[in-house]
Protein backbone atom coordinates (compact mmCIF):
# COMPACT_ATOMS: atom_id res chain seq x y z
CA UNK A 1 0.00 0.00 0.00
CA UNK A 2 1.51 3.17 -0.34
CA UNK A 3 2.62 5.20 2.51
CA UNK A 4 1.26 8.48 3.50
CA UNK A 5 4.49 10.17 2.31
CA UNK A 6 4.25 8.96 -0.99
CA UNK A 7 0.86 9.52 -2.62
CA UNK A 8 1.72 11.25 -5.84
CA UNK A 9 4.26 8.11 -6.83
CA UNK A 10 2.26 5.47 -6.12
CA UNK A 11 -0.51 7.09 -7.94
CA UNK A 12 1.27 7.81 -11.29
CA UNK A 13 2.06 4.60 -11.73
CA UNK A 14 -1.49 3.41 -11.12
CA UNK A 15 -2.94 6.21 -13.36
CA UNK A 16 -0.07 5.04 -16.15
CA UNK A 17 -1.49 1.43 -15.66
CA UNK A 18 -5.32 1.94 -16.06
CA UNK A 19 -4.01 4.05 -18.93
CA UNK A 20 -2.82 0.88 -20.56
CA UNK A 21 -5.52 -1.22 -19.33
CA UNK A 22 -8.10 0.27 -21.30
CA UNK A 23 -6.43 -1.24 -24.38
CA UNK A 24 -7.09 -4.74 -25.39
CA UNK A 25 -7.30 -6.75 -29.08
CA UNK A 26 -10.87 -5.17 -29.80
CA UNK A 27 -10.12 -1.56 -28.73
CA UNK A 28 -6.24 -1.23 -30.13
CA UNK A 29 -6.54 2.53 -30.36
CA UNK A 30 -8.95 5.54 -28.55
CA UNK A 31 -8.96 9.05 -28.67
CA UNK A 32 -7.78 10.48 -25.71
CA UNK A 33 -11.19 11.46 -24.45
CA UNK A 34 -12.35 7.99 -24.66
CA UNK A 35 -9.26 7.04 -23.24
CA UNK A 36 -9.74 9.88 -20.09
CA UNK A 37 -13.56 8.34 -19.85
CA UNK A 38 -12.29 4.45 -19.75
CA UNK A 39 -9.72 5.45 -17.24
CA UNK A 40 -11.71 7.11 -15.14
CA UNK A 41 -9.41 9.58 -15.28
CA UNK A 42 -9.91 13.70 -15.55
CA UNK A 43 -9.48 14.76 -19.02
CA UNK A 44 -6.55 17.24 -18.28
CA UNK A 45 -4.64 14.51 -16.21
CA UNK A 46 -5.47 11.90 -18.89
CA UNK A 47 -3.71 14.56 -21.51
CA UNK A 48 -0.28 15.20 -19.40
CA UNK A 49 0.26 11.64 -18.90
CA UNK A 50 -0.34 10.52 -22.50
CA UNK A 51 1.73 13.35 -23.57
CA UNK A 52 4.81 11.57 -21.15
CA UNK A 53 3.75 8.40 -22.26
CA UNK A 54 4.15 9.33 -26.00
CA UNK A 55 7.50 10.97 -24.97
CA UNK A 56 8.60 7.70 -23.92
CA UNK A 57 7.00 5.89 -27.05
CA UNK A 58 5.11 3.83 -24.02
CA UNK A 59 2.10 5.68 -26.15
CA UNK A 60 2.11 5.96 -29.63
CA UNK A 61 -0.35 7.66 -32.53
CA UNK A 62 -1.97 6.17 -35.27
CA UNK A 63 -2.64 7.25 -38.58
CA UNK A 64 -5.68 8.60 -37.53
CA UNK A 65 -4.04 10.62 -34.62
CA UNK A 66 -5.77 8.16 -32.00
CA UNK A 67 -3.61 6.63 -29.32
CA UNK A 68 -2.51 3.43 -28.93
CA UNK A 69 0.11 1.18 -26.81
CA UNK A 70 3.83 1.85 -28.29
CA UNK A 71 6.38 -0.53 -29.60
CA UNK A 72 8.60 0.52 -26.42
CA UNK A 73 6.05 -1.13 -23.64
CA UNK A 74 5.94 -4.01 -25.91
CA UNK A 75 9.65 -4.01 -26.08
CA UNK A 76 10.39 -3.35 -22.41
CA UNK A 77 7.69 -6.27 -21.61
CA UNK A 78 9.34 -8.77 -24.23
CA UNK A 79 12.58 -8.42 -23.84
CA UNK A 80 13.12 -10.13 -20.54
CA UNK A 81 10.03 -12.08 -20.49
CA UNK A 82 9.37 -15.21 -18.61
CA UNK A 83 6.45 -15.19 -21.26
CA UNK A 84 8.60 -15.45 -24.21
CA UNK A 85 11.26 -17.62 -23.10
CA UNK A 86 8.41 -20.06 -22.39
CA UNK A 87 6.75 -19.92 -25.67
CA UNK A 88 9.99 -20.18 -27.45
CA UNK A 89 11.36 -23.54 -25.87
CA UNK A 90 7.28 -24.14 -26.18
CA UNK A 91 6.49 -23.12 -30.00
CA UNK A 92 8.07 -26.03 -31.83
CA UNK A 93 5.72 -28.65 -29.77
CA UNK A 94 2.81 -26.52 -30.25
CA UNK A 95 3.29 -26.80 -34.13
CA UNK A 96 4.07 -30.07 -33.80
CA UNK A 97 0.98 -30.63 -32.15
CA UNK A 98 -1.49 -28.57 -33.94
CA UNK A 99 -0.23 -30.02 -37.42
CA UNK A 100 -1.90 -33.20 -35.92
CA UNK A 101 -5.00 -31.51 -34.06
CA UNK A 102 -5.93 -28.48 -36.91
CA UNK A 103 -7.77 -26.83 -33.77
CA UNK A 104 -6.88 -23.50 -31.78
CA UNK A 105 -3.62 -24.64 -29.95
CA UNK A 106 -2.77 -22.69 -26.28
CA UNK A 107 -0.26 -22.06 -23.80
CA UNK A 108 -1.32 -20.57 -20.71
CA UNK A 109 0.59 -19.46 -17.41
CA UNK A 110 -0.62 -18.56 -14.00
CA UNK A 111 -0.66 -15.11 -13.05
CA UNK A 112 -2.25 -12.66 -10.78
CA UNK A 113 -5.15 -15.10 -10.47
CA UNK A 114 -6.04 -16.07 -13.67
CA UNK A 115 -4.93 -18.24 -16.80
CA UNK A 116 -2.57 -15.64 -19.40
CA UNK A 117 -2.50 -17.05 -22.81
CA UNK A 118 0.87 -16.63 -23.62
CA UNK A 119 1.26 -17.97 -27.02
CA UNK A 120 -1.17 -19.35 -29.58
CA UNK A 121 -1.33 -21.46 -33.07
CA UNK A 122 -4.70 -21.02 -34.82
CA UNK A 123 -6.13 -22.94 -36.52
CA UNK A 124 -7.52 -20.65 -39.46
CA UNK A 125 -10.59 -22.47 -40.09
CA UNK A 126 -11.30 -22.05 -36.49
CA UNK A 127 -14.19 -19.48 -35.93
CA UNK A 128 -14.05 -19.20 -32.48
CA UNK A 129 -12.28 -15.61 -31.78
CA UNK A 130 -10.58 -15.98 -27.70
CA UNK A 131 -7.63 -17.59 -25.76
CA UNK A 132 -5.67 -14.67 -27.58
CA UNK A 133 -2.44 -14.34 -27.21
CA UNK A 134 -2.14 -11.82 -23.83
CA UNK A 135 -5.85 -12.63 -22.95
CA UNK A 136 -7.15 -14.15 -19.65
CA UNK A 137 -9.33 -16.25 -17.88
CA UNK A 138 -10.43 -16.94 -14.68
CA UNK A 139 -8.95 -20.40 -13.55
CA UNK A 140 -12.13 -22.19 -12.65
CA UNK A 141 -13.77 -21.28 -16.12
CA UNK A 142 -10.89 -22.80 -18.67
CA UNK A 143 -9.57 -25.94 -19.25
CA UNK A 144 -6.13 -24.12 -19.13
CA UNK A 145 -6.86 -22.89 -15.67
CA UNK A 146 -8.53 -25.63 -13.96
CA UNK A 147 -5.13 -27.55 -14.85
CA UNK A 148 -3.30 -25.04 -13.69
CA UNK A 149 -5.26 -24.99 -10.11
CA UNK A 150 -5.28 -28.54 -10.04
CA UNK A 151 -1.04 -29.08 -10.23
CA UNK A 152 -0.12 -26.19 -8.42
CA UNK A 153 0.74 -25.84 -4.11
CA UNK A 154 -2.20 -26.65 -2.17
CA UNK A 155 -2.35 -23.45 -0.98
CA UNK A 156 -2.78 -21.65 -4.03
CA UNK A 157 -5.51 -24.16 -4.74
CA UNK A 158 -7.17 -23.05 -1.56
CA UNK A 159 -6.30 -19.41 -2.14
CA UNK A 160 -8.28 -19.83 -5.74
CA UNK A 161 -11.31 -21.79 -4.14
CA UNK A 162 -12.13 -19.12 -1.47
CA UNK A 163 -12.21 -16.67 -3.83
CA UNK A 164 -15.64 -15.04 -5.58
CA UNK A 165 -15.90 -18.04 -8.39
CA UNK A 166 -17.81 -16.27 -11.56
CA UNK A 167 -20.49 -18.22 -12.97
CA UNK A 168 -18.94 -17.60 -16.33
CA UNK A 169 -21.69 -20.03 -18.58
CA UNK A 170 -24.28 -22.24 -17.16
CA UNK A 171 -21.46 -24.88 -17.31
CA UNK A 172 -19.05 -23.28 -15.14
CA UNK A 173 -18.40 -25.03 -11.38
CA UNK A 174 -18.60 -22.36 -8.99
CA UNK A 175 -19.20 -24.53 -6.00
CA UNK A 176 -15.91 -24.85 -4.03
CA UNK A 177 -16.60 -28.05 -3.05
CA UNK A 178 -17.55 -29.60 -6.26
CA UNK A 179 -14.43 -28.05 -8.05
CA UNK A 180 -12.01 -29.21 -5.18
CA UNK A 181 -13.49 -32.97 -6.32
CA UNK A 182 -13.32 -31.76 -9.84
CA UNK A 183 -9.65 -30.67 -9.58
CA UNK A 184 -8.98 -33.97 -7.74
CA UNK A 185 -9.96 -35.95 -10.80
CA UNK A 186 -7.96 -33.87 -13.48
CA UNK A 187 -4.79 -34.77 -11.44
CA UNK A 188 -5.62 -37.97 -11.21
CA UNK A 189 -6.53 -38.54 -14.94
CA UNK A 190 -4.07 -35.93 -15.89
CA UNK A 191 -6.24 -33.67 -18.13
CA UNK A 192 -8.80 -30.94 -18.04
CA UNK A 193 -11.50 -31.30 -20.74
CA UNK A 194 -14.52 -29.31 -19.15
CA UNK A 195 -17.69 -28.71 -21.82
CA UNK A 196 -18.28 -25.24 -22.27
CA UNK A 197 -17.10 -23.50 -19.00
CA UNK A 198 -15.58 -20.32 -20.13
CA UNK A 199 -17.41 -20.51 -23.62
CA UNK A 200 -20.66 -22.21 -24.11
CA UNK A 201 -20.20 -23.61 -27.56
CA UNK A 202 -17.00 -25.08 -26.80
CA UNK A 203 -14.56 -27.60 -25.47
CA UNK A 204 -10.82 -26.72 -24.18
CA UNK A 205 -8.88 -29.95 -23.32
CA UNK A 206 -5.78 -28.90 -21.27
CA UNK A 207 -2.88 -30.90 -20.15
CA UNK A 208 0.22 -29.83 -17.63
CA UNK A 209 3.59 -28.71 -18.72
CA UNK A 210 5.93 -28.88 -15.77
CA UNK A 211 9.08 -26.52 -15.39
CA UNK A 212 12.56 -27.44 -13.52
CA UNK A 213 11.47 -26.65 -10.37
CA UNK A 214 10.62 -29.11 -7.40
CA UNK A 215 8.01 -28.67 -4.53
CA UNK A 216 7.27 -30.47 -1.55
CA UNK A 217 4.33 -31.99 -3.70
CA UNK A 218 5.61 -32.96 -7.00
CA UNK A 219 7.45 -31.19 -9.72
CA UNK A 220 6.36 -27.40 -10.62
CA UNK A 221 3.99 -27.08 -13.17
CA UNK A 222 5.08 -24.28 -15.40
CA UNK A 223 2.65 -23.87 -18.04
CA UNK A 224 -1.15 -25.69 -19.35
CA UNK A 225 -1.12 -26.90 -22.98
CA UNK A 226 -4.58 -26.58 -24.58
CA UNK A 227 -6.59 -27.33 -27.53
CA UNK A 228 -10.03 -25.60 -28.03
CA UNK A 229 -12.90 -28.12 -30.00
CA UNK A 230 -16.28 -27.42 -31.20
CA UNK A 231 -18.71 -28.39 -28.42
CA UNK A 232 -20.22 -30.92 -31.12
CA UNK A 233 -16.75 -32.34 -31.77
CA UNK A 234 -16.38 -33.39 -27.91
CA UNK A 235 -16.14 -37.17 -29.35
CA UNK A 236 -12.57 -36.57 -30.11
CA UNK A 237 -11.32 -35.55 -26.69
CA UNK A 238 -9.97 -39.04 -25.98
CA UNK A 239 -7.79 -38.85 -30.06
CA UNK A 240 -6.76 -35.50 -28.62
CA UNK A 241 -5.41 -35.72 -25.30
CA UNK A 242 -3.08 -38.26 -26.07
CA UNK A 243 -0.94 -35.83 -28.91
CA UNK A 244 -1.69 -33.05 -26.12
CA UNK A 245 0.50 -35.30 -23.58
CA UNK A 246 3.20 -35.75 -25.48
CA UNK A 247 3.41 -32.43 -26.60
CA UNK A 248 3.36 -31.64 -22.74
CA UNK A 249 6.04 -33.71 -22.37
CA UNK A 250 8.22 -32.27 -24.76
CA UNK A 251 8.27 -28.97 -23.78
CA UNK A 252 8.57 -30.11 -20.17
CA UNK A 253 12.09 -32.42 -21.04
CA UNK A 254 13.07 -28.72 -23.20
CA UNK A 255 12.18 -26.87 -20.35
CA UNK A 256 14.15 -28.76 -17.46
CA UNK A 257 17.18 -29.20 -20.05
CA UNK B 1 9.87 18.38 -21.54
CA UNK B 2 8.35 18.49 -18.04
CA UNK B 3 6.80 21.67 -17.02
CA UNK B 4 7.94 23.32 -14.25
CA UNK B 5 4.50 22.62 -12.43
CA UNK B 6 4.64 18.93 -12.72
CA UNK B 7 8.59 17.66 -12.30
CA UNK B 8 7.52 14.87 -10.29
CA UNK B 9 4.85 13.09 -12.58
CA UNK B 10 7.91 13.01 -15.17
CA UNK B 11 10.63 12.06 -13.24
CA UNK B 12 8.53 8.70 -12.35
CA UNK B 13 7.46 7.92 -15.34
CA UNK B 14 10.97 8.14 -16.63
CA UNK B 15 12.64 6.18 -13.98
CA UNK B 16 10.39 3.24 -14.22
CA UNK B 17 12.10 3.06 -18.16
CA UNK B 18 15.14 3.57 -16.71
CA UNK B 19 14.43 0.47 -14.40
CA UNK B 20 12.62 -1.70 -17.11
CA UNK B 21 15.00 -0.70 -19.51
CA UNK B 22 17.76 -2.73 -17.51
CA UNK B 23 16.40 -6.06 -18.20
CA UNK B 24 17.13 -7.93 -21.76
CA UNK B 25 17.57 -11.09 -22.73
CA UNK B 26 21.43 -11.96 -21.15
CA UNK B 27 19.96 -10.05 -18.24
CA UNK B 28 16.12 -10.99 -17.43
CA UNK B 29 16.68 -10.73 -13.41
CA UNK B 30 18.73 -8.60 -11.35
CA UNK B 31 18.97 -7.72 -7.16
CA UNK B 32 17.59 -4.55 -6.15
CA UNK B 33 21.40 -2.96 -5.35
CA UNK B 34 22.67 -4.50 -9.11
CA UNK B 35 19.14 -2.61 -10.39
CA UNK B 36 20.03 0.82 -9.01
CA UNK B 37 23.21 0.89 -9.77
CA UNK B 38 22.69 0.13 -13.82
CA UNK B 39 19.52 2.51 -13.55
CA UNK B 40 21.76 5.20 -11.81
CA UNK B 41 18.94 5.28 -9.03
CA UNK B 42 19.90 5.81 -5.57
CA UNK B 43 18.88 2.67 -3.66
CA UNK B 44 16.12 3.66 -1.28
CA UNK B 45 14.60 5.09 -4.99
CA UNK B 46 15.16 1.72 -6.85
CA UNK B 47 13.81 0.47 -4.04
CA UNK B 48 10.43 2.46 -3.13
CA UNK B 49 9.86 2.07 -7.09
CA UNK B 50 10.29 -1.52 -7.38
CA UNK B 51 8.12 -1.77 -4.67
CA UNK B 52 4.96 -0.33 -6.28
CA UNK B 53 5.72 -1.92 -9.31
CA UNK B 54 6.08 -5.03 -7.67
CA UNK B 55 2.58 -4.47 -6.61
CA UNK B 56 1.17 -3.69 -9.85
CA UNK B 57 2.81 -6.91 -11.71
CA UNK B 58 5.05 -5.32 -13.32
CA UNK B 59 7.90 -6.37 -12.22
CA UNK B 60 7.93 -9.96 -10.22
CA UNK B 61 10.54 -11.71 -8.09
CA UNK B 62 12.07 -15.22 -9.48
CA UNK B 63 13.10 -18.06 -7.33
CA UNK B 64 15.97 -16.83 -6.26
CA UNK B 65 14.26 -13.57 -5.05
CA UNK B 66 16.14 -11.22 -8.12
CA UNK B 67 13.42 -9.03 -9.86
CA UNK B 68 12.56 -9.31 -13.53
CA UNK B 69 10.13 -7.89 -15.58
CA UNK B 70 6.17 -8.76 -14.77
CA UNK B 71 3.82 -10.84 -16.30
CA UNK B 72 2.24 -8.08 -16.83
CA UNK B 73 4.02 -5.43 -18.79
CA UNK B 74 4.36 -8.27 -21.56
CA UNK B 75 0.37 -8.86 -21.32
CA UNK B 76 -0.29 -4.48 -21.10
CA UNK B 77 2.38 -4.55 -24.03
CA UNK B 78 1.14 -7.08 -25.98
CA UNK B 79 -2.98 -7.02 -25.67
CA UNK B 80 -3.01 -4.21 -28.66
CA UNK B 81 0.10 -5.00 -29.82
CA UNK B 82 1.09 -3.60 -33.49
CA UNK B 83 4.01 -5.57 -32.71
CA UNK B 84 1.87 -8.67 -32.17
CA UNK B 85 -0.85 -8.06 -35.11
CA UNK B 86 2.06 -7.90 -37.33
CA UNK B 87 3.86 -10.99 -36.52
CA UNK B 88 0.55 -12.99 -36.04
CA UNK B 89 -0.29 -11.97 -39.45
CA UNK B 90 3.24 -12.97 -41.50
CA UNK B 91 4.38 -15.97 -39.30
CA UNK B 92 2.67 -18.68 -41.44
CA UNK B 93 4.77 -17.29 -44.72
CA UNK B 94 7.72 -16.88 -42.13
CA UNK B 95 6.96 -20.66 -41.18
CA UNK B 96 7.20 -21.32 -45.33
CA UNK B 97 10.08 -19.67 -45.66
CA UNK B 98 12.42 -20.74 -42.64
CA UNK B 99 11.24 -24.36 -44.38
CA UNK B 100 12.85 -23.27 -47.38
CA UNK B 101 15.97 -21.56 -46.08
CA UNK B 102 16.73 -23.51 -42.90
CA UNK B 103 18.59 -20.03 -41.13
CA UNK B 104 17.04 -17.53 -38.48
CA UNK B 105 14.04 -15.63 -40.25
CA UNK B 106 13.28 -12.03 -38.64
CA UNK B 107 10.83 -9.34 -38.89
CA UNK B 108 11.80 -6.36 -38.09
CA UNK B 109 10.05 -2.25 -38.10
CA UNK B 110 11.20 1.02 -37.81
CA UNK B 111 10.73 2.51 -34.26
CA UNK B 112 12.19 5.29 -32.52
CA UNK B 113 15.71 5.52 -34.73
CA UNK B 114 16.67 1.90 -35.10
CA UNK B 115 14.77 -1.39 -36.23
CA UNK B 116 12.98 -3.72 -33.90
CA UNK B 117 12.79 -7.00 -34.44
CA UNK B 118 9.13 -8.13 -33.85
CA UNK B 119 9.28 -11.93 -34.76
CA UNK B 120 12.28 -14.39 -35.36
CA UNK B 121 11.77 -18.08 -36.30
CA UNK B 122 15.24 -19.87 -35.20
CA UNK B 123 17.23 -22.03 -37.04
CA UNK B 124 18.23 -24.50 -34.10
CA UNK B 125 21.11 -25.21 -36.00
CA UNK B 126 22.58 -21.83 -36.41
CA UNK B 127 25.26 -20.20 -34.12
CA UNK B 128 23.96 -16.59 -34.26
CA UNK B 129 22.63 -15.57 -31.64
CA UNK B 130 21.45 -12.44 -32.40
CA UNK B 131 18.48 -10.36 -33.67
CA UNK B 132 16.36 -12.04 -31.38
CA UNK B 133 12.55 -10.99 -30.68
CA UNK B 134 12.50 -7.64 -29.18
CA UNK B 135 16.25 -6.62 -29.55
CA UNK B 136 17.12 -3.72 -32.16
CA UNK B 137 20.20 -2.80 -34.24
CA UNK B 138 20.98 0.15 -35.92
CA UNK B 139 19.10 1.21 -39.03
CA UNK B 140 22.30 1.61 -40.89
CA UNK B 141 24.28 -1.41 -39.53
CA UNK B 142 21.72 -3.93 -40.50
CA UNK B 143 20.01 -5.77 -43.85
CA UNK B 144 16.67 -4.92 -42.56
CA UNK B 145 17.74 -1.40 -41.28
CA UNK B 146 18.88 -0.58 -44.53
CA UNK B 147 15.66 -1.79 -46.14
CA UNK B 148 13.88 -0.10 -43.90
CA UNK B 149 15.24 3.10 -44.76
CA UNK B 150 15.22 2.56 -48.16
CA UNK B 151 11.86 2.16 -48.76
CA UNK B 152 10.88 4.50 -46.22
CA UNK B 153 10.04 8.27 -46.95
CA UNK B 154 12.80 10.35 -47.86
CA UNK B 155 12.16 12.55 -45.03
CA UNK B 156 12.45 9.95 -42.64
CA UNK B 157 15.72 8.84 -44.58
CA UNK B 158 17.57 12.34 -44.48
CA UNK B 159 16.93 12.56 -40.79
CA UNK B 160 18.76 9.04 -39.77
CA UNK B 161 21.52 9.96 -42.48
CA UNK B 162 22.10 13.40 -40.61
CA UNK B 163 22.21 11.40 -36.89
CA UNK B 164 25.45 9.70 -35.49
CA UNK B 165 26.14 6.95 -37.48
CA UNK B 166 28.25 4.06 -35.13
CA UNK B 167 30.75 2.32 -37.04
CA UNK B 168 29.26 -1.43 -35.73
CA UNK B 169 32.16 -3.47 -37.46
CA UNK B 170 34.94 -2.66 -40.34
CA UNK B 171 32.34 -3.68 -42.66
CA UNK B 172 29.79 -0.86 -41.32
CA UNK B 173 29.34 2.14 -43.86
CA UNK B 174 28.93 5.24 -42.24
CA UNK B 175 29.83 8.39 -44.80
CA UNK B 176 26.31 9.33 -45.40
CA UNK B 177 27.09 10.14 -49.38
CA UNK B 178 28.20 6.36 -49.79
CA UNK B 179 24.80 5.36 -47.61
CA UNK B 180 22.67 7.78 -49.43
CA UNK B 181 23.43 5.54 -52.95
CA UNK B 182 23.81 2.26 -51.10
CA UNK B 183 20.06 2.64 -50.16
CA UNK B 184 19.30 3.86 -53.73
CA UNK B 185 20.80 0.89 -54.56
CA UNK B 186 18.84 -1.39 -52.57
CA UNK B 187 15.91 0.82 -53.68
CA UNK B 188 16.27 -0.19 -56.94
CA UNK B 189 17.15 -3.92 -56.77
CA UNK B 190 14.35 -4.40 -53.85
CA UNK B 191 16.90 -6.54 -51.30
CA UNK B 192 19.77 -5.95 -48.90
CA UNK B 193 22.33 -8.19 -48.30
CA UNK B 194 25.44 -6.25 -46.95
CA UNK B 195 27.99 -8.24 -45.53
CA UNK B 196 29.30 -8.11 -42.00
CA UNK B 197 28.00 -4.45 -41.23
CA UNK B 198 26.15 -5.50 -38.08
CA UNK B 199 28.53 -8.73 -37.14
CA UNK B 200 31.34 -9.61 -39.06
CA UNK B 201 30.91 -12.96 -39.31
CA UNK B 202 27.75 -12.99 -40.75
CA UNK B 203 25.82 -11.58 -43.85
CA UNK B 204 22.04 -10.60 -43.45
CA UNK B 205 19.97 -10.52 -46.75
CA UNK B 206 16.46 -8.10 -46.17
CA UNK B 207 13.64 -7.58 -48.36
CA UNK B 208 10.63 -4.88 -47.73
CA UNK B 209 6.94 -6.15 -46.58
CA UNK B 210 4.30 -3.08 -47.64
CA UNK B 211 1.00 -2.28 -45.01
CA UNK B 212 -2.01 -1.35 -46.41
CA UNK B 213 -1.22 2.78 -46.55
CA UNK B 214 0.24 5.00 -49.35
CA UNK B 215 2.18 7.64 -49.65
CA UNK B 216 3.39 10.46 -52.24
CA UNK B 217 5.96 8.11 -52.76
CA UNK B 218 4.85 4.93 -52.94
CA UNK B 219 3.42 2.02 -51.08
CA UNK B 220 4.33 2.71 -47.18
CA UNK B 221 6.60 0.00 -45.86
CA UNK B 222 5.67 -2.06 -42.88
CA UNK B 223 8.54 -3.90 -41.90
CA UNK B 224 11.43 -5.41 -43.18
CA UNK B 225 11.75 -9.49 -44.04
CA UNK B 226 14.99 -10.92 -43.53
CA UNK B 227 17.20 -14.30 -43.32
CA UNK B 228 21.02 -14.28 -41.92
CA UNK B 229 23.73 -16.25 -43.38
CA UNK B 230 27.35 -17.03 -41.75
CA UNK B 231 29.61 -14.99 -44.24
CA UNK B 232 30.96 -17.73 -45.90
CA UNK B 233 28.11 -18.79 -47.46
CA UNK B 234 27.54 -15.56 -49.29
CA UNK B 235 27.42 -17.71 -52.30
CA UNK B 236 23.49 -18.55 -51.44
CA UNK B 237 22.05 -14.82 -51.42
CA UNK B 238 21.24 -15.37 -55.29
CA UNK B 239 19.29 -18.56 -54.09
CA UNK B 240 17.68 -16.72 -50.71
CA UNK B 241 16.30 -13.57 -52.09
CA UNK B 242 13.81 -15.04 -54.33
CA UNK B 243 12.25 -17.07 -51.40
CA UNK B 244 12.19 -13.86 -49.11
CA UNK B 245 10.77 -12.00 -52.23
CA UNK B 246 8.08 -14.69 -52.34
CA UNK B 247 7.37 -14.58 -48.44
CA UNK B 248 6.99 -10.94 -48.61
CA UNK B 249 4.51 -10.70 -51.25
CA UNK B 250 2.68 -12.90 -49.28
CA UNK B 251 2.97 -10.78 -46.50
CA UNK B 252 2.03 -7.91 -47.51
CA UNK B 253 -1.13 -9.14 -49.40
CA UNK B 254 -2.35 -10.73 -46.04
CA UNK B 255 -1.31 -7.06 -43.92
CA UNK B 256 -3.36 -5.08 -47.06
CA UNK B 257 -6.20 -7.78 -46.74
Amino acid sequence: MPTPAEPTRDSIISRVVRILSCFDRSTAALSLSSLARRSGLPLTTAHRLCEELLRHGLLERDAAGDLRPGLRIWELGSRASHALTLSEACRPYMEDLQDTVRQHVTLAVMDRGSALYVERLSAPESPLDAAHIAQRMPLHASSSGLVLLAFSDPSVRAGALAGPLEKVTPATVTDPEQLRRHLADIRQRGFAAPPGVGRAEWIGVAVPVFGPGQSAHGPCIAAALNCILPLDAADLVPRVVPALTTAARGMSRALRG
